[in-house]
């Protein structure tokens, strides 16, 4: 059997019982090195293979030869598997390569719902989300959606929304949602959950300073009626109160 | 301390740890009767503070109550919390009622990403969260988020898709979408997912049946690269595979 499971956002007790189940009984571990160090004291004397980031079609590649072999192994995401995770790619690949492997997808707290608790409740009304990584979609169609969401005032979560290689695409994206939401608009910023170094920021669009944002951070765009109140961030459900 | 918990979809195995562990250790249990009665097992000799539907407001303000008396308490929500469920009127009501009470909400896997992993990796590319209930929202803005969405070609999750008191809701905003999407486009439809009656149903629009959805279903509409495979519904990520 072949599974691929979402760790959750990086500390053990934000991960499903499912998924800890799964990790324990599998015979190897496949995944990009860092997420293998998230979850080192569950995988004592298991094969571990581990990669570097942008290795993902190798790695898959790999469990997939793993599984034929009659072996279990868990391909891991942080996060869910789903969401911009190792699912989708297990399945293009045995799909194209009409393997047939057992595989099952074990999921997981993305980093939208996982960053959002610590802000608060700023996902209570149609949200969306949207990685600001151009590496595998074109930058326009980027920039459509993010005209299209803020149009329409969905809270937005920005995914991958600033990099060394992209410096300057959480600035962009900000440009565009401003002109459909007010400057003022409460951005919460999520870094490093789950992790020693986790840290939540309240800010606005106007204010928030894009060099805390890195690839481990996650950036909700609040609607026209999020606000802050008690260091929360609040985007009412619709209740009158 | 009062906690808002996501429980995730239905089934134990799908909570996290620290979903398990604060429900362990709270006094009291607040939450919709449906959803104690999915935690039986963990809510032995508590005190069960249930309520029927469309009683959201009694109860928050009931599990207020019992924190500013010093008991530590958890409102509970299916799927996560902060997704269409209780941490935001907790929030709301904490904020305005200005009462110093200490909240933390724990984090669940919410329904689309749980539904997701049973239909494969529709969600590998940029989505959006629609509810359909306009019980909050008025019609007019889901109408405004679903040609949005449809027209920059996200994948759709419809929440609370149909019910008996909305029964042409999820007809209209599939004519919706389809005035951009091609009526085959790959719809996916996960119903009780996490509970013994748990069924996935691969269709398109044009050969959607919508009486199979209820308010116990999500509903979710591919973008232009979804495929189905094996049974499997995939969104590509946009590998060079």
């Amino acid at each position: 059997m072949l599974y691929v499971v979402g760790l959750g956002p990086g500390e053990k007790k934000k991960m499903s019982l499912e998924a800890i189940e799964v990790i324990k009984k599998v015979d190897v571990i496949v995944g990009y090195t860092t997420y293998i160090r998230l979850i080192k004291e569950l995988v004592d004397g298991k094969e571990l293979i581990s990669t570097g980031m942008k290795k993902e079609i190798d790695r898959c590649k790999k469990a997939i030869d793993i599984a034929k072999d009659g072996k279990d192994v868990a391909v891991i995401s942080s996060g869910d598997a789903g969401v911009y995770g190792m699912a989708g790619l297990i399945l293009e690949l045995t799909s194209q390569m009409a393997e047939e492997i057992a595989v099952q997808v074990i999921p997981g707290i993305t980093a939208s719902i996982a960053g959002a608790a610590l802000l608060g409740a700023p996902l209570m009304n149609d949200f969306c989300h949207i990685s600001l990584s151009d590496l595998m979609t074109p930058w326009e169609m980027i920039e459509k959606r993010l005209n299209a969401a803020a149009s329409a005032d969905f809270v937005i979560c920005l995914y991958n929304p600033r990099s060394k290689g992209r410096p300057n695409h959480l600035a962009r994206a900000l440009e565009i949602i401003q002109q459909y939401k007010s400057e003022d608009t409460i951005v919460g910023i999520a870094k490093d959950v789950g992790r020693k170094e986790e840290k939540v920021i309240l800010t606005s669009i106007a204010d928030l300073d894009e060099t805390v944002v890195d690839m481990t951070t996650i950036v909700l765009v609040g609607n026209k009626e999020t606000y802050i109140s008690d260091n929360w961030m609040i985007t009412p459900r619709g209740y009158k109160l």
